[in-house]
């Protein structure tokens, strides 16, 4: 049963190794009987300011092949019997190496000119979770919150404490030069020029990338990881790492955010859609769009969520001109979307 | 106008100083206007095995003493006009330099001996938020993450980089043994000797502090301060700091929250009990009971919360058998709990 998923691995290249998790159905027997139960992944690579006259047609195209890629890397999970956690972490781990994307190598850089990343995950089959902020030395910030909720006592780690805790677990120290790409040099000295902090690209976008996915069993997951906004204050934490704001995920509904974090913090983003869902009865669709075009734009907030309920049925709302996003829905169908006027 | 509050703090011999905010209604006319609105405050000093056999009897009148100085505090400001954030931060000082509490002086230690703070605050009138992790130099956290709130372009600061904001804004640096008392060496060291992680005392109680208040212009207010948990690693974040879980204020509902802090972030509980309210239209008692003694019961964790709604109902829920906790309600009658059995 391991064959499609190691397959899958190698063909990759990919020298991550995550521990699988007892709940994704070691028994053949017990997975074969749910085989038909859909699955399902969304994705998003940030949202804000995209405007086409301003992506170039090779960006764009770049984007979108990486998008593919991340969430075709959940989806096999997924199809060969993985679960949500495993599909949310395989495909944050190919966005946090891609330098396209503003999580791992290619994050942003603070005032000081380091990455400090920060990355949350939760499984909502029995609430655990895991989140990590402030750290600067490890290369997949997304497998080392997953690794504190599966092998530490506590949720959240933050700074040292939580390298510290990496390096006992046996995770490779790589040093803060990993993560910076000369384009976000470039865009941190442009910003420091005009005094400004930027969660952005030049084109003001929001970077977070993140996962919500809906695996055989029926378990939902949802995972984020950012290197928060560009010239940030050192020691700024966004709403990534952030259970209830940045990420959230029970039985019902999972839910990933990219956007200006104070704003999504405050309004508990992720966990107020999923409440809207559970308390008001509202189907998924109409609780992200209350909060994302209702509540956060009156608050003056940009950004966007991908989100799937326990049917499979997938969400991306987002108030800006563009989010990049992906999905892979439960009849297979594969998405990728740039832009706010591509259809869903 | 000021001059109750000016008296209060001289009469307290306190020489913290933290800025009144515009919307205390420094307008006076504005402020008759609304004179006769309700008031109310709720506090806590923490949860868990609290037992009147192993509580002497001068230990039991220190803490309700403490409380009611705490909550007397907080109360003086409302009834002066005050806004609901400051009495919260009033009524959270006391506890901060009481030794008697989990939060600031007396603060437990972690697994290196030091004492590592957290505390946030949020306000319901426009949801503002500030919050700060893992501070080791700032006597009040309180005031800390409320100076992140009004004086930063972010929610969240954690670590050094919180300091060197405290630093910025012209707070005085206190060396770590300011924290540090007799009874909290002990109880690390005994802690250690047993190789166990415990957010308690002796006898296991959950000792963060925190305090709801309402004020005259209708705005609830939330805060939290905290040392976490005794013998924790360094970097660990319990709920404490995380708004949406320790803490949360709309213009509806406010929580502040005590216990096994990793489970009150899975749960986000100060959000949920405050979503229950406003999606499914229950009373804030019915969804304070729901999540402490229903959906926290069922995870097998530990704590309770203090909450009021807008028309000053104050709530106090918990599952454990006892929980430090005082409030003053519209009508203006004090009350003091520290164990299970007394009626609220």
């Amino acid at each position: 049963m391991r064959a499609p998923l190691l397959i899958f691995w190698l063909s990759l290249g990919l020298s991550h190794t995550f521990e699988t998790s007892a709940d994704t159905a070691a028994d053949p027997a017990a997975r074969n009987n749910l085989v038909n139960n859909p699955v399902a992944i969304v994705i998003h690579g940030g949202a804000g300011t995209i405007r086409r006259e301003k992506l170039n047609p090779e960006t764009e195209a770049a984007y979108r092949s990486s998008l593919t890629a991340a969430v075709t890397a959940g989806h096999e999970v997924l199809e060969a019997g993985g679960s949500s956690r495993e599909a949310v972490i395989a495909a944050i781990l190919v966005m946090e190496d891609s330098e396209l994307f503003n999580a791992g190598h290619g994050a942003v850089l603070n005032h000081e000119g380091d990455a400090e990343l920060d990355a949350s995950i939760m499984v909502g089959g029995d609430l655990s979770a895991g989140a990590v902020a402030g750290v600067r030395h490890i290369r997949n910030p997304i497998l080392l919150a997953d690794r504190v909720m599966t092998h530490s006592r506590h949720v959240m780690l933050i700074g040292s404490g939580a390298e510290e805790f990496a390096m006992e677990q046996g995770f490779e120290k790589v040093s803060n030069d990993y993560f910076k790409t000369e384009r976000r040099l470039e865009q941190l000295q442009r910003l420091q020029q005009r005094d400004q902090v930027s969660l952005s690209e030049a084109d003001d976008k929001f970077g977070t990338v993140g996962a919500v996915a809906l695996d055989q069993q029926g378990v939902i997951a949802a995972g984020t990881s950012t290197g928060g906004m560009t010239n940030k204050r050192y020691g700024r934490v966004g709403d990534s790492p952030i259970i209830a704001a940045g990420t959230y995920a029970d039985n019902n509904c999972g839910v990933s955010a990219t956007g200006h974090g104070e704003y999504f913090i405050r309004a508990a983003v992720a966990h107020d859609i999923c409440a809207r869902v559970r308390y008001q009865g509202v189907s998924l669709a109409e609780a992200g769009e209350a909060v994302i075009n209702g509540k956060l734009v009156e608050m003056g907030a940009d950004g966007g969520v991908v989100g799937l309920d326990a049917a499979g049925n997938i969400v991306m709302p987002f108030n800006t001109t563009g989010m990049y996003r992906a999905s892979i829905d439960r009849a297979g169908i594969l998405m990728t979307g740039v832009f706010a006027e591509e259809g869903e």
